[in-house]
């Protein structure tokens, strides 16, 4: 009987080739009744940093799924590829950290298991797509029922590669944070829960003080990007409730030119 | 019992983020047997023209469906979300004008509401990302059977927000038109109906003379691409039954450099 | 009763215009339950070759289905559209060679037929989107059961309009071969079968030559991406299993400027 009746995908294969549509392929014959949802194929090619940010955005709206994800610039060398089980799903890929940011908002790794057992594999097996050879079959195989403890060898989950958390310290009415993402329209996500927001002081009406390197902007802290002129730089809570810095009707990230991993500090007028 | 199977999707969201596949996932729970039919996510950020001439090119090739459409620059403002019955569709957006081409194309909205039924939305409700919070789900549930009626507070049809006609009249023998859109091929589509070409004089085997600012070029009118040389331009009716300039394997935009608004004059020779 | 439940659909329209989810929502009209796959319609506009080598890389990873395919430069001319039976799949589509890689992959075709029957067509019938008003609705009502023969005037299957076969020749311990596709991420797949490398003395271990034009590289010949240095050169079986060229983490066809129909000799030292 089937575990799973949905199955997420999201790769850095780009939409140009027929990569994503030969993983359907292969999914769909071993588990006809699977839905598959692309979150996105556009993840820039081996940035398991964004591959693992936007999984982590996009998995709390899903019903217990198999994901499946691949941003894998290390396959057919020694690195692991890995099933975890946490919050009810399981995440399916290569175990360089890519899982790691969904695993943990989804309350951690519960058990994990490396692919090792080559009958829920393709019959042939290429250096270089694991995704269609491995993380899908076994994938769909799971999804229909398959256990997860006869997928492969068990791994503590300790043991898995996660990602250094990016830092976030409130002190003294400051928020020390670091840029996490940038989304397709350049708005640029920090590593400030909303939640935390007003414990910086960061409310609707304040104005914030964004400092880094040696440049310094101060922008209004806001509900809607409505509230500012076009063209008006602006801080608020973004659609995934992280506080984030957006230009209306513009892209901040170039405007700024603020990328992953520049530090910040928001100070509160 | 559901009342519609199909459910469109458009959107400026783009294909780098997880923002479509979000709102596919909040629908599919809502509503897990609908059809979800992407129409495009690539309208260019908040070009609601665009969006609304897309939207209305899809519809008629469409079942009776949900359609529900979001570009949506002043998402989180006063501007009301909608649900506009016409043509036995629903048509499920803001209010500002990106809903209407295709509803004037079905037939005219026969009743409306605005979404102001707070039990249909997600429970928590970002200001800035209504597809997912808001359209979706209350799209979702009218396809499913619930009651446009218990959906919101009824709006007047006449009160709904409609982008201008483009110009379009034929007088002496020459039609006084406007580009409407242009297509990823930089096709251009003129706002005089296939329909109407005739009337106009324009008729397979003919020359036209079109004129616009400073600039004129006279090209044949074609049934197909094939018919004039590659690189050679040439005006045709498309394949929504628009009169259209084109260039035979090139890009008559650009070439041309023309855009949605401008105006041209059309005069068989 | 439905004969296929996968229709595969692969074009040149992009995704920026209605065009695809039109064609999906013509189909799914016909053949309600039909599994739609897109392979991808981001091949350049009007590139035949690059169609048909994507096509069928595709195929063998599906079950039995219809494969639609349109990258068609000469449409509303006098080119056939046609359905052509091979390995127990349909192929439909223009008869310019586009399904002709994938038909001869799957065993070459045994039956054939002009899509001259109206009756399978759209009511109405654009010159310029046979996609929509030809080959998806006769595709999909194929796949429902209707019967290849009575869709339009037989083929001889031996006057199928074909692409020509690359070179590939191994004379000499040297191979003579063409550059056949660049895949999105600038990896260059030769005209050389993986099971063909060793006979050229291609194996694991090795270090080849490659020669075109007035330029040579040497190169190691090796399993994965990760046994050579970041932005380093190689040579492997990519994952169709064909010998390819590739830069570990970068653009192999854009640093070596090689494209489609490069001839080139490999010469294992």
């Amino acid at each position: 009987m089937a575990r799973f009746h949905c199955l997420t995908f999201l790769t850095d294969y780009g939409l140009e080739d027929a990569f994503v549509a030969v993983c359907h392929a292969v999914a769909s014959q071993i588990a006809p009744d699977l839905r598959i949802t692309d979150i996105t194929h556009l993840i820039p090619l081996g940035d398991i940093q964004r591959g693992a940010t936007v999984l982590a955005q996009a998995v709390p709206y899903f019903p217990p799924a198999v994901h499946v994800a691949v941003v894998d610039p290390g396959v057919g060398t020694a690195r692991r590829g890995v099933a975890v089980e946490a919050g009810g799903s399981l995440f399916v890929g290569p175990d360089n950290g890519l899982l790691s940011v969904a695993v943990a908002a989804a309350g951690g790794a519960v058990r994990a298991v490396s692919l090792t057992n080559r009958a829920l594999w393709r019959d042939t097996t290429a250096a270089t797509f694991h995704g269609r050879d491995i993380f899908m079959p076994v994938a769909a195989r799971l999804a229909a029922g398959f256990p997860l403890d006869e997928a492969g060898d068990p791994v503590e989950v300790a043991s898995l590669v996660t990602l250094p958390q990016p830092e976030c310290r409130i002190t003294g009415g400051r928020a020390h944070v670091e840029v996490v993402t940038v989304d397709g329209f350049g708005n640029v996500q920090l590593s400030l829960p909303g939640a935390d927001a007003p414990r910086a002081g960061l409310m609707p009406g304040t104005t914030v003080t964004l400092a880094w390197d040696d440049r310094e902007i101060t922008v209004p802290f806001v509900t809607t990007f409505g509230e500012v002129a076009p063209g008006g730089p602006l801080c608020y809570r973004d659609s995934g409730d992280w506080v984030a810095i957006a230009v209306a009707g513009g892209d901040a990230a170039r405007r700024f030119d603020l990328r992953p991993g520049t530090r910040m500090t928001l100070t509160v007028a």
